[in-house]
This record gives structure tokens, C-alpha cells and sequence, in this order.
């Protein structure tokens, strides 16, 4: 209910800025016996991770995490996780020419206006750094989840150049530096941010989610929904400008007929559906389909190229902004989204039990 | 935080099915001292009432809405105000067929699964006409508003034909069945929405809400962002899969230059926008420019076109929605995001004078 | 977390005021498939009701419940349960006088206060009508529980006169106008309210309320303790200015070798406490032991004995408050605090579940 | 509305064990623009710092906080303020016996039961150790009350022998070790808890807390009454078993003539109050008399006295706590209820400005 908490039942509070001393989150309502250390959560971490090549932030974040809390003898107790990240390569020096200029397309001068002031050091809360300690949390909630839900986040677009589905190999994500799963587009993406990097611009994506494996019931029909629960936690990322589910807003090209996934009875006499334009989600509560997500996320608003904005003080003038950024903020938000699927589903597979009293698998 | 609410200080929780004897809401949180009567509610109703003409469904409700509580001398009190609305026109019996089909692209199947059984007459709970609910809160919340702000929502796609925005009128959109701003589009849209009618099909669409005279400063840099509150308002409307800020998906295909609007000292000194990509938000905070919101809607599934299914008794057969259905759910779902633009509006300017202590205008 | 409402995932919104149409509850998060009509709800209205003997307000009111919403064909949906009350025997004119002077030890100057004004008939929105509301709420909270739990609420003090616990009968309370457990104090308090009320006084009394067969595993460590969550619950009753849970008050006089319940093994081998000074909670967890709570209620405020007081004008005055009032509203607070206990107790049973993944019984 | 965050729009969520690396607490919604460092909250850890006199428990901490976030330049930033505190003196090997054996008195069975299994050492997240984050955010919660509200906890009985309010002297409160107005009764304290100390007893106490200068106006009529929510806070402390605010269980004693609070035009002709039976909340909302609240702390179960228990095994024993503990846990809690104070009032502040808009003075 407040600015910084996420979820119903499995609950994450997150805390801390781009150059204070660390960030973190603490995950309340995990269920209690879940084997839980921190080994868990780094991979995650290091999905995330900035500096990894040239295509990142040139930050160096080990993002190490460290659980200060709500686990004895490796187990979750119950009680509230806290896990702790520290900053290490902070170089505020970076930012003394935007404490003055707001740059467009930033925050910065919202965040002026409504709090009087802001910590204009790498964008203060408003940083993407926030992200770290969200991953951190969904390495808990893959916890809580059955075992026999997968996520994957990849990119499907990079600066307006799409992948070919049929090249898509799941496999090929873990094996380029976009988390890309279609390899000849992976090659061309290469050649894409090496251009913008270089001519201090910067590039937009689009990130889909799939989550396999979620079992038929989750959601409620209204304001519990598993698409608007889904939908806010999407939006809740950084640079994040619009939310799809299934097909998204080619759903509303289609007629009727085209739009209605066609159920039968598969070879063991379970139902079964014939297409998957809901992706996974009806009324609002999921089918057992794959649950398909995809958010559009804007190019880094932090560039080399000069644009014209105006100061604090009243003046207007052009800004550029040093310091080290991504050139496409997009290929990072893969593991934050992935990380917010599993955070919603958790919940969901928690509020479920608690009004149905099942378990669903 | 339980199913059938939302908002965080001004907050509303509706309840009704399709079929019950009435549905209403409660709206809790209001400022005291508003003037507020039927009369202030009832345009907006009407303006979302089915069967005005040929292009909706045509079951007869009189949607008369009625405050039951928390109005005293025609003030808000800050007392909750029950608002209540009779359903008049009920056919169960159209529904005897699907009591035991499940209906492709609806939530039959899904929540019978989650909820052991279901009421399956006219959607029950899932039913579009929890919207009434909706609406009639908004008719609440825009009184909270400031005065300055002004919400309009219309349709810029239909059936896949886009509106052609050299031809954007806002008065337009009170002159055609389809809150069409394009007079020549709502011209092709009779002959398109007749079509899918006559053949027993539907059709998806576009609605964009905008809010004018929005102050900037509302929302927060994370988890309670104007954007993802708006977000997960939007996509609580049935039928919505997907939901965009500002330009969204396309701004996924923008360079860091294009997309960061550039600011200026306008004449009176003060700041100004070169232009609006962001949507009205950035880093979660409106900035007073136009708050632009996008939604997908996708056709509607109860149609007469028959569509392959399984029965709850698990046998195969198809299926054909009789009943009295709108042919594109998105016309109707205008005033519904109007209404929920207005709802979150309001939550936020109340959630931030709680922190800020300021009224904003 | 709104103004209205109660409860976590088994959550309450009650609306109405004294001297409006009607009052009402939306009970959200109750789970689906539960037997429920308003013959399970209204025996617990008809213990509360008024005008049933001469020692309670006069006021006529059948208090007749009805279901508008969330039960299908007999039984709970998932969906919200929308339950009215219509008012009935209204008589707005007793108030003319208190819509100029501020009755001491009511709402009313704060109230006016807080809002800038206020409906002053009946007390509005502070009148103890609205605890119908919740006893309607209660009803549905009973049918979520286990069968093996019995709330029971009555009457151990009444105008500083105790019972005597050796007299305890459990069939007592229902047989004297008082809740009284003890029949020969039920004789004294007679004549201790009928004295009262025809000197123009009132009286106040102490609740209690024993919840018998709680399972052990329901409330959390800090803070969704059971107790604290309780404590919250009957705090929010009209006229409650102290909450015990077990020993209560008594306990802080007591050394810690009397205080701790010990242990034994049952002669079935399972645990048993040799006493209950801890009111069936420890660590804000049941215990299995019967839970109890004490709750203390003011006399009435309403009087016909002139109080000293101001009007709105800025006057000095007296004020004697006609209309119908309860000599004591310690009489009718039992049916609303074993509702309140129904309540807290059905939505720790969710939560529980929802975090643990079990049904206790 | 998860289980270890408390407040609606000011809110804070504590974690954290008696025997793990650190504690602290996420406050979320302060108001942007306060000044505060770590000096501000220091001393108000340090009142409640165990280990300075042979009255607690001896465990040596020194408790010192770190503001790890939310804080700019010596400002609050309106974004969440996470505050550590490292345990440093953990003794684990002190609670080897307890680790089978289960305390009565304690959470340790249920705790247990509800669980499957728990951190044992020093109680773990069931410690009163945890109750240093709430100091800690109730430091802050003080900057975000005006500068009119003082806020005082006491000890009004220990042991079972209460004070002389004839005596009381606000300034004795700091002058000796169990926060006593009444110099006299401080002494015989001295000798009661080194006698139950001695004999490996404890005994128990009432704390009282009083809020001065609170503006009328704070609070709600039903579910988010200042009481209620007061009732609540009070009630998560460890150890406290009753509320009550004003004259609570003895206002059940009053007639209705004694109890209401006369009203009359002070001097400077505003409303005064003859009396404050009430306790400064009417109706659920402030009237601007001081708030008092009163809670019982039972006797601290930790003692060297054997009691009766069974073991996890399923076995019977007697059981003796060693480890350090506070032979009275009710004289630590009187800066605790101080910050509980402190923080409910504060979130009432930034809520009632949400609804009302005004910042009452």
C-alpha cells in the first residue's frame, strides 16, 4: 500500500539509491522450509550483473548479495528475508553537471517538482541500480514456485529490428549478450548498439516473458487479475512505456473466432487449447498455457548527444550526460522482468491457496 | 489488497454479477465537503449504457445509479459512499447452453477450475457489466479532481482500421455511436462493426485516454508510479490485453535523441515540453503535460460463430454464444477508461498531498 | 488499508449511516463453494437487533438481511458477497437539537472537526448501526471457519457489577436480555439498567468473547499477530476503550513462574497446557487453547441527564440527547464482538494457508 | 498488509533476529525535505539499549544505527529510509537446552507448530530484540510529526505495585532506571526487581504513554480509528496482553454523566474539555486533549525458575532459561510504545491530509 512495496501476500520492499552505500529488499510472507542461500540468488545477480561487456554500463558491480536475515540452517523460517547489496563503484563526480540541468526524458524534473529536491547522483532512487535488489527477490519467489514453472525473458526487438520466431531457439539466449534467442538477429543487435554507442545515441527493445509450466487457476476475475497484477509489475521497471499480454495489441486486429483459443481434449482427456492468443491468461486467471508477456522498454534517456533542456536555476541550455550508461537499458530489464513474473506468480500461487485452499500444480 | 478493490487511499471495491439483482461499489476515502448527487454520476453511465444503438448489445438497462450512503445535504461526508445500480433486463435462460460449454477466449474454463463451479449466467462475476461499477466510481473520483483536469476517452482503432489523426476532432467524439474522433473513420467503422455483426463475429479495438491539466508531481519513482498504477487500472478492464503509455511499443523503436522530450522556458517563464512521447510521465512522476494512456481490446468472445470446445462433463463439441452481446466490447470500454484515469488520479493526488503535504494544481 | 475496511485476504467494507437508506458489508476474498443463504446470517442480526426488550433502544428495526451478490445457486462464488440492511424506523426529527450542540463524549466535535461537518442525524456514520453491518460480515466469516470453532460473547461485568465465575453457565447467556453467563447476576443487572435508564443515566459493561477450538498455527510473530490483530478488531467497536487477551491487565501483576502456562503430554500424547493465563496466543500464534479477549465498553453518551457543552456557533449550553438510545451499549456489543472474533479468526485461516501451504483443524 | 509492516501511508517493515547478523527497517512514505541523521535517532535507541543497568538484561549492544538510504545531503528524500543496526553480542550457545525443550510462556511451541521448525537462539525472530527497529523508524516518525507533539512513555505499575499520581514529576521520568513519574515508587521498584531477579522470577508492568500537543482532527469513525489503530500497534510489542486508552477498563465502571467529557469556551474562546475520560480520541478521531494509552506487559518468560514443558521429541521436562534476559520486560517497552506512538500518529497526520487536505496544527 505504500511507494516502495510489491504484492499481496509474498511481499518485497525495496530500498536504496544509485550511490548510497547499498540497496536492498526485504521479502515478507515466504513460506516457511524452503532451502534458501545465497547461492540461490547470485545467479540471478549475475544475469543482471553491469560490466559483463561492451554492450552494458562500463559500471563494475560485483552485486554481491548477502542474506541478513529469515533463514536458519538454510531454510526460509517464515519471517521476513532481507537481503543486502552493497554499491562499490559509485563516482558521483560523474553527475556535477546534471545537479543542475534536468535531463529530458529523465526524471528529473518531476522528481524536482514534487519533492522540492532530489539526489541527483546517478538518478538517486530513480536509478536503475533499484533493479538489482528486485532480481534479488525474484530469486526468492522461483523458490516458492512448483518446480515445474520456467521463466525465460529475452529480447524479441532492439532498435526497431525484430527477431525471426522462427529462428527462435531457447537455447541461444544464455549464448549472446542480448539474452537474443534468434542467433542471426544476436549478430545484426551487435553491430546496432556498437553504432549507437558510438554516436553517444542510444537504442529502445522489446522484452518477452514466458513463463512455462504455471498451473490452470491463478488470478482472480477483477482487480486481482493476473494480467493487471502482471501489468503494474512490468510497468513498475524503469524506461518500461507499454505491457502485453499473449497477443497484445495484435489481439485487437483480430475477429472474434481468430481470437478465441479453441479447446479439445488432449490424448490423456485433459483439456487442451488449440492456439494460445490469450497467452495463458482468461478473466483474468491463468489457463495452464505458457504465460506470455512483453513489455517495450524506451531507449536510455542518458546520452552523449546534446539536447536541449533547461537548468534549475531557470535558464535553458543543452545537457549531454556522462557518466556510464547502457546504451540500450533494454537488454538488462530481461532478468528484472523475468525476476517480476516470478515475484507476481508467487503471490498469486500464495492468494490462491489462501481463498481456494489447494495447492495447484 | 483483496480481490475486488483498488486504490490505495481513494479506494473502491465493487461487487455484482451479470445476473444478480443489482452491482454496485463502495467508494471509501473521498474528501469530505464535495457537492456530489445522482445527477453528477448518471452522464457517465449513460454514456456506457447498453442499447443506445445498433452497435452494442442490446439488453435494456436503465442503469440508474442510486447513492446509498456517505452523501449528507448533497455533500460528501468522508464517510463511504454506496452507489448502487439495479440489473432490469436478465435473460438467464440464453445462457442454458453454456452452463455446460465452455466458452473459447472467456473465463469459463478458468474459473471453473479455480473455483470448483461457476455462474455461468452472462459471464457472472466476469461479465462486462462490473464495468456500470466502475463507472459510477469515476463519476465520484472526478469530483475530487481539480477542476482543471479533463479525461476523454475514444477509440483510435477498430476492427484493425486506424483513425487518421489529421482528422482529430474532440468534438467529434460526441457525434458518432463510437467515440470516434476521426468523422470519417466512424463513417467506415458502421459499415465495419454491421459487418462482423451480420456474419456473427466481433472485432477488437484501440481506445486512447487522455487526461488534460494533469499537475505535475503525482506518482512515485517505484512501485507506486502513476504509469503502473494506470497500467494495472487499464488492464482490470475485461477484454484489455494490452496497455501503453505515451508511445509505448513505439517508442521501443526510437533513438535516446527522438524520444527524450526536450524542455524549454515557455513565455511565461515557466517550463515547457518540445514535445510528449513520454505520455505525461516520467520516472513514474506526471509532469503536467497530457497524461496519454493506450489499451487493446480484443474481440469480443461471445459470438455466433460456432467455435470448437469441451463440456464441463468433458466431451467435445462447439460451441455458439446466443445472448445478447456487443460486437466490439472496445466502443463501451471508453468511459470505462475514463473512468478508471479518474480513479487513479484521484488516488493520487490524495496519496501525494499525504506525503508531500501540497495540493497540486 | 482504506478508511472502511477490514481484514487482510478475508476482507470486510461496511457502509451506511444511522439515518440513511440502508447500511451494508461487501465481504471480499471469502472462499467459493461455501453453503450459504441469509438464513445463516440473520440469527446473528436478531441477537443484535434493537426493540427486543426494554433494556436496549427502542428504535424498530427488523434488520433483515439480503444477499445481492457472490452466492450462486445456494452457494459462495469467490466473488464478493454484497449484503444490505434497509432502515426502517428512522425518526431524524429527535436530532434537531444536537445538529447545533456537540453531545460530550460523542463523536460530534471531532467529527465536525476532522470534515467541516457533519450528517448529525443518529450519529451518521459514528451511530453503533454500523455494527449490523459487521454482524452480517460475521455470519459469512463463520461459514469459512472449521466446524470445530464456537464463538461465544457475553457479558461479565455490567455498571461495575462482575458475575461471579463460579456460577458460569454457558446456556445462561442465551436465556436473560443480558449475554449474562451468570443467572444471578443477570437478575441484579435488571435492576441496575432498568435504574439507570429511568434516572436518565447509562451504564458501561465488560465484554468477553472465547473462541473454542482454534486450531494452533493461526497469527504471525510481529505484526499480523493474532492478538494485535484482534485488539484492532474490537477497538474498532462503537464505545470500546480497552482490549485484554487472556489474563489481560491481571497478567502484569502476576510473577513469571505464574504466568507461563506449562506443558504436559495429554493422555493421547499430545501437548496440553496446564492453564490458559495467555488467552490462547503466544508469540501472536494460537495455540490451540481457547482464545479469549475482554473488552471494555463506555456508558452511552447519549443521556437524557444534562451535560455541559458548546454549539457549533460558539456557545455555551447543556445538552440532554433525546431520541432512542441503549442504556447500556455494552448489551449489544456481544453479538458484535463474537463477529469481529469470526472475522479476524477467518482471515488468519487464509493467511495462514496462503504463507504455510495447510488447513488446521 | 503483509506480516511485518505496519502503518497505511507512512509505513515501516522490520526484519531481522535476535541472533543474526543485523536488524533493521524499511521506513516508506516520509515526507520529502525533513532534516535527519543518525543523531536524531541515536538517543532514542539509547533509552532503550539493554545492558546499562542491573535492572535489564545484561546483554551488551550498543545498538548504533546506520541510515543506509533515503537521506540526501541531511534531508529525507521521500524515498524509503532503511536503517541497520548490528547484533554484536550474540551468545547462541546460551540456548542449547531450549533448542529441544519448549518455553512455556513463550512462542516456541506455536511458533513450532506453525512453522515446522524454528531459529531457537534468543527467540529468534520472536525476540524483543526486534523492537530496536521500531525505535529506530519511530525516530523518524517523530520528524515527521509538528514540532507541538511530545510524546512521553512510564511506568505507571510494576509488579503489581502502581504509583502515586499525586507524585507524578515528568521530569523523574529520566531520573532513574525504570522510566517512573514517581520518585517513590522508583525506590521500591529497586528492591521488587532485584528480589525477583535474585530468585530467578520476573515480574511484569504497566507502561502508560501519553502524546501532548496532538492536533484534533487525526483518526476515522469506523476501521481506521487513531484508537484502533493505536490498539493495534501496542499490541504487536512483545509481551503486552492489554490496551486500553483514557480511562479504558474503569470507563466501564463511570456512569454516562461521569464518563462524557464536559464541554466549554476556554478563555481564548475555543472549545476546551473539563475533563479527558476519553483519553484524546473520540469516535476514532483526536480532539486535541493529550492521548493516553496504557498497556499490560506480562512477566518476561524467560526465568531460571523450572517450569514444566515438554520437549520437541515428545518427551516431559522441566525447563530453565538461561541467556541473559530482563527479569521485567515492561521497563524496556516504555520507549518502544513511545515510537509505536509516534508512528501511528504520523501516518494518521499524512492520512488525514490525504482525505482532508489540510496539515492540522
Amino acid at each position: 500500500m505504500s511507494w516502495n512495496s510489491f504484492g499481496r501476500v509474498f511481499r518485497f520492499t525495496t530500498w536504496g539509491e544509485s550511490h548510497g552505500p547499498a540497496l536492498g529488499v526485504v521479502v515478507d510472507g515466504c513460506p516457511p522450509g524452503l532451502p534458501l542461500t545465497e547461492a540461490d540468488i547470485q545467479p540471478y545477480l549475475d544475469m543482471r550483473r553491469p560490466g559483463q561487456n561492451r554492450f552494458t554500463t562500463q559500471r563494475q558491480e560485483p552485486d554481491q548479495v548477502r542474506i541478513l536475515s529469515g533463514v536458519f540452517e538454510g531454510k526460509t523460517t517464515g519471517t521476513p528475508i532481507s537481503l543486502m547489496i552493497e554499491n562499490v563503484d559509485q563516482r558521483s563526480k560523474d553527475y556535477g553537471n546534471i545537479a543542475e540541468a534536468y535531463r529530458p526524458g529523465h526524471a528529473d524534473w518531476a522528481y524536482d517538482t514534487k519533492y522540492g529536491f532530489r539526489d541527483y547522483r546517478g538518478g538517486g532512487r530513480s536509478s536503475a541500480r533499484e533493479t538489482a535488489a528486485r532480481v534479488a527477490a525474484g530469486g526468492v519467489a522461483r523458490k516458492a514456485l512448483p518446480e515445474s514453472v520456467r521463466i525465460r525473458g529475452y529480447l524479441v526487438e532492439l532498435g526497431g529490428d525484430a527477431i525471426d520466431r522462427a529462428n527462435f531457439s531457447d537455447a541461444a539466449i544464455d549464448e549472446n549478450p542480448f539474452f537474443c534467442p534468434d542467433p542471426e538477429a544476436a549478430k545484426r543487435w551487435e553491430a546496432l548498439v556498437d553504432s549507437a554507442r558510438k554516436s553517444g545515441s542510444s537504442l529502445g527493445a522489446v522484452v518477452e516473458v514466458a513463463a512455462y509450466g504455471v498451473p490452470a487457476g491463478l488470478g482472480a476475475p477483477i482487480y486481482a487479475k493476473l494480467d493487471s497484477d502482471l501489468a503494474c509489475a512490468m510497468m513498475t521497471i524503469n524506461a518500461v512505456k507499454g505491457v502485453e499480454i499473449g497477443d497484445g495489441f495484435a489481439a485487437a486486429r483480430l475477429r472474434g473466432e481468430e481470437n478465441a483459443d479453441a479447446m479439445r481434449l488432449g490424448a490423456d482427456g485433459k483439456p487442451e487449447f488449440l492456439a494460445n492468443h490469450a497467452g495463458g491468461i482468461l478473466g483474468g486467471i491463468s489457463t495452464g498455457q505458457d504465460v506470455v508477456v512483453r513489455i517495450a522498454i524506451k531507449p536510455t534517456s542518458s546520452i552523449l548527444t546534446p539536447v536541449p533542456t533547461i537548468t534549475r536555476s531557470g535558464t535553458e541550455t543543452e545537457v549531454v550526460t556522462k557518466g556510464r550508461h547502457d546504451p540500450c537499458v533494454g537488454i538488462r530489464a530481461a532478468p528484472v522482468a523475468e525476476a517480476m513474473m516470478a515475484l507476481v506468480l508467487a503471490d498469486h500461487l500464495l492468494l490462491d491457496r489462501a481463498q481456494c485452499g489447494v495447492t495447484r500444480s
